[in-house]
């Protein structure tokens, strides 16, 4: 139901005037989508999102297609939407995937960090430390080829494994990524399970270590229905980069939810009542969130995608 | 997924210590579900609500059952849970409704006013001011009879018709029921549109106007997923009361969408977390959610519910 005038744009003094969407759902979002996606649809998802005014648009991954088969079509996709104005960063886990990146003229890449030993030793088959000395190169070339490099940080929260994680552990690692010449870092609640007061805790412990809150983004998934509290608690410490996904595609392989990503949509109407500018034409976002729902066959998890498409009104 | 020693409670000093939940399903939730629940299955429902340690149970309504056919057996209900050990408000919308409760022994009654004339047109049929003329005596009656009496109000964020409600409209409202002897409000987000700043901002008016927080409950719906984060918001200025429904069920009949009332295990996680005791199982509580989905015919909207219960896990 839309209704105009709504959200009321209250101004808040204490939050940032603008936030940076770093839209994840055609990477993060669609690598665990069970689904696999035609190449020609992803590339019409991308277009449709810079559309909707996204302007910082994770497109893919170049990841061995072994690991992640969602995506083995890097190659064949980065092409096809490599002339939009917009930033398209992707992943890369090696220098063999840097060098993917950099022949297709990639000018923003992103490693991925963990911040637990388990989860580096289940996503990387690596220690904490091996795999951060595998993104050294990468990191150290991509900057001297002037490629923006953005680090993510899974597990900062807490681990399926090992429970929560302790905050010098995660300052410690994006300490290393920074020092390694990282631009950015993003940090990854990958289970769901922060709260605001962690949040809170985490980031006054990487300002304290020296960190800028301007080289942080975080990154919440809703397993537990926190995503958008936590984000507010974040934009209140000065955090103003915040990852998103489209119509809250995806989800955590570890975590057996039908819930992923903090939706693209529900943090915009966030924003648009604290008065924070992004750009985003919410209306095609909603519609390019229900067309790619169409596409995966199942309904979006996004609230805002529920109550403001026709979809919706339809089912009910 | 159940991880021991998630969430990491971190308390933090700028909120409060102990937060009451009025749990709202089997009224305010059951009100709202297509799926007609046989008497004794709400009993059940209430006595595992209490057994999960929820102190304040909204039971049922003393409305006219043809205006509220699902809760139409209140007089048969209340009296299969009234020896329970917890508070159990009913909802009274006239003298009527006042005499069928105190009849059977209630000692906590409700009153539900609008911010709007549109809703309390919709809703009451009447204007704003004639229903605080039909409240007025309800609630000079139960104060009489030292019955605690909660004023609802509905949509003092938004409304489906007039779209923004101005502060100072929702602020007159609010004290003409708490002069009127109203105990306690629920501001009520009735079609979920509001985000942190307008909350914030009313509460900010009503502290203005002399009302004191203590005085106030805050009612989220997460139409647009905003619910967590308001009630963050909410916390942060103060508020100790809030309102949820156990599993998220419930919904507005204005909105067609599946999403309803801010789930309680949402908000016990977030409190969790924050270090804020409530005293509730929150194992008991998602499997009373779980069983309730089971009657209802659908899922649990609450992404707490989803993750922890064991339907869950089946599913996918």
């Amino acid at each position: 139901m839309t209704v105009p005038g709504l959200p009321m744009a209250v101004p808040s003094r204490d939050l940032p005037t603008r936030v940076r969407i770093h839209e994840v759902g055609a990477r993060d979002g669609l690598q665990n989508e069970k689904a696999t996606v035609p190449t020609e649809v992803k590339a019409e998802f991308i277009r449709r999102l810079a559309d909707a005014g996204l302007t910082t648009i994770e497109a893919t991954s170049f990841v061995h297609p072994k690991w992640v088969p969602q995506l083995a079509d890097a190659e064949a996709l980065f092409p096809m939407v490599g002339d939009l104005p917009v930033s398209l960063p992707v992943l890369v886990p090696n220098e063999r995937g840097l060098d993917r990146a950099l022949a297709l003229g990639a000018r923003r890449v992103a490693v991925f960090a963990s911040a637990t030993e388990s989860f580096a030793k289940a996503n990387l088959n690596r220690t904490v430390d091996e795999a951060l000395a595998m993104f050294e190169p990468v990191v150290s070339r991509a900057k001297s080829e002037d490629v923006h490099v953005r680090g993510y940080l899974s597990m900062c929260f807490g681990d399926p494994w090992e429970g929560a994680v302790p905050i010098p552990q995660v300052v410690k690692v994006c300490t290393s990524l920074l020092d390694m010449g990282c631009d950015e870092l993003s940090l990854g609640d990958t289970i769901g399970v922060a709260t605001p007061g962690h949040v809170v805790a985490l980031l006054a412990a990487l300002d304290e270590a020296g960190v800028p809150v301007s080289a942080l983004g975080v990154h919440f998934h809703d397993t537990y229905g926190q995503a958008l509290a936590n984000t507010l608690a974040a934009l209140q410490q000065g955090v103003t980069t915040v990852d998103a996904s489209a119509g809250g595609l995806g989800g955590c392989p570890y975590a057996k939810s039908a819930t992923g990503n903090l939706a693209t949509e529900d943090l915009v109407w966030m924003l648009r009542g604290l008065g924070i500018d992004t750009g985003i034409d919410l209306g095609r976002l909603v519609a390019t969130s229900a067309w790619m729902a169409t596409h995966l066959g199942r309904p979006s998890p996004s609230r805002t995608v529920r109550a403001l498409s026709h979809e919706d009104t339809e089912e009910h």
